[in-house]
């Protein structure tokens, strides 16, 4: 396959886990025989310092023109102090968002064996978790009308959905359900929210296209308290944008293995690939970054492209190095660590 | 003093629950001299049944009238199934809140030395958690307009917040961090919303009121994460309705003692006392229902009211009690487990 691939490094430690996420890739492709073509482009604070916008106008013609984007990390500590500065780090992640359509935000949660007792939760509450989010990523109260009123005394946030929105990104819901465990939890607040009673009818009657999918609804506060209690309790669960901001965010750090967490984010037309962990500003530069959860993204990236096994090779090369302790510092536990340029050279070498 | 207090229900368990909490009541009476006239009134489901809406005017009045009012649970599964129809328990529950004005949900999560194995958390990540949260509950997406536009094609919600709204509850979140660990964290999700804007600015001008209080302010979606990892570096956190409806959740299973937990809900005319759990159809009339929850609702009921004594004495039965081992089966972990009623006994003669 030839690959066109837009490589958005991004803030922080960005760069250096891209770095490692390419050199695997590029292990892949010659062991697999692709050619891939990589991109670069700007984004985030690196390109609001260079064109004073974070999502320039160019890197988004790279990213449409691309087979998929992959992505490291956004996010400066300069902009943190101010969060209703105009031009921030993250409004460029929305803006890149809704202008690539990507609607659907795949969030998985899984355990590595050889890491279950980093988990916060006890070993028999995380064993056997495996499930994924699918956060609706371009609705919702993010980008409904916002504004003040009352000489500022007053703010509001519309949150609006359309039936439409909700079927999109439950088929992907169902259809992912179908290639695992074939559940399916549609996560709202249907007994206060307008919203959400529409997201519910239009999950229910799509319930008979797919009848081995069992679904389940749940309340949002209540799918918050069962995540740490059973987290190995779910299988696929769909739900709205800020839902799942914050379940997704919760969900990441029950596993214990946050820093290993891939995530895709995709549309009709374009997808984009990037660990779920943020730009670690601490961190940068000093070659102490684990690279494992962007290395993994590009292996979600390779699925995407139907590309099983090239995903599984990477995927094996990350396991094995975890038994092997060939780990950065973060999973090091004492032991001895290595760098994230040393951690990459040894997934390239193992696939 | 003279107490009158309205005597809330509710359904499910909230009966057996609350007759516990009121012979613990009274037994405090007895002992501080004080005299406490209990006014039932009807609530939730039984309230639809009996009369055809979750919270009558009549109830309303006797709460109105009453020094304070003690809550059980409401919620019937013949309800679950249709969360748009028009008259439901909840919607009781939210009406409830806006008439008696109860700004302020108070959410205490804390631990009990002997119940810390519980936790689905390890015991070194758990141990010294004692955090509050302040949620806003009369406004925000809960009471802002919503409804259908294009033929029901489209649903939407309105988020609202004024500054004299996030004042009056940032002033009790400063004033409970200044009788507490002087740590104030405002959670909101300002790099988004509108509002959280509006929150994040009315708090910050508000700092230089309590110079001696530490505020912080984080995104909701990292509070989601921290609450798992460290719950115990919180001390009070404030926040607006939805958030806090899905944050104080998952932050009431983290210290095991979901059946322990109290809450209180209080506003400038009124305030309300209540377990926060649900109505456990399941176990209604069974006699088997955790009872220290509603019993140490009314601790926080009498310390409202300056009773500082009274409320540690029930505390201190409680903590005996769970030192002995004299509790329901949720508890019992394979020893002997007392029924409801007889834990309230036993609460009593304690006093
Ligand atoms: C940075 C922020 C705008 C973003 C979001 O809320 O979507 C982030 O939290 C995420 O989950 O990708
Ligand atoms: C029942 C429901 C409307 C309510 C809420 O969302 O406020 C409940 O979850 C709570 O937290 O008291």
């Amino acid at each position: 396959m030839k690959l066109n691939i837009a490589l958005l490094a991004g803030d922080g430690i960005g760069p250096e886990v891209i770095d490692q996420a390419v050199k695997v890739s590029d292990a892949i492709a010659t062991k697999f025989n692709h050619e891939i073509t990589w991109k670069p482009a700007l984004t985030g604070a690196a390109a609001i310092d260079a064109v004073g916008e974070p999502y320039p106008d160019a890197t988004h013609d790279i990213c449409v023109a691309s087979d998929a984007v992959l992505f490291g990390a956004i996010g400066h500590p300069k902009y943190d102090n101010d969060p209703s500065a105009t031009v921030r780090p993250e409004q460029g992640l929305l803006k890149m968002r809704k202008k690539l359509g990507l609607f659907a935000n795949v969030r998985p949660t899984f355990t590595f064996p050889s890491l279950l007792d980093k988990s916060p939760l006890k070993r028999e509450r995380i064993e056997g978790t495996d499930l994924v989010f699918l956060r609706e990523l371009t609705g919702g109260i993010y980008f409904g009308e916002k504004g003040r009123r009352d000489e500022g005394e007053t703010a509001f946030d519309n949150c609006v959905y359309t039936r439409a929105e909700v079927q999109r990104l439950a088929i992907k819901g169902f259809e992912l359900a179908m290639t695992r465990g074939k559940k399916l939890c549609c996560v709202d607040k249907a007994n206060v929210l307008e919203t959400s009673r529409l997201w519910r009818e239009t999950v229910q009657a799509m319930e008979k296209d797919y009848p081995e999918v069992e679904v389940s609804y749940e309340f949002v506060d209540a799918v918050a308290m069962r995540l740490v209690q059973w987290p190995n309790s779910y299988d696929v669960l769909i739900t709205e944008n800020l839902f799942g901001d914050i379940l997704t965010d919760e969900a990441s750090v029950i596993s214990g293995s946050m820093g290993l967490m891939p995530s895709a984010s995709v549309g009709t037309e374009n997808a984009l690939f990037e660990p779920i962990h943020g730009s670690y500003p601490q961190a940068t530069g000093l070659n102490i970054a684990n690279p494992m959860a962007t290395v993994l993204s590009a292996a979600m990236m390779f699925e995407n492209f139907g590309l099983q096994e090239e995903g599984k090779a990477i995927r094996a090369a990350v396991n094995k190095a975890l038994d092997a302790g060939f780990v950065t510092e973060d999973l090091a536990d004492g032991g001895k660590a290595y760098g994230t340029k040393e951690v990459g050279d040894w997934l390239a070498a193992n696939i």
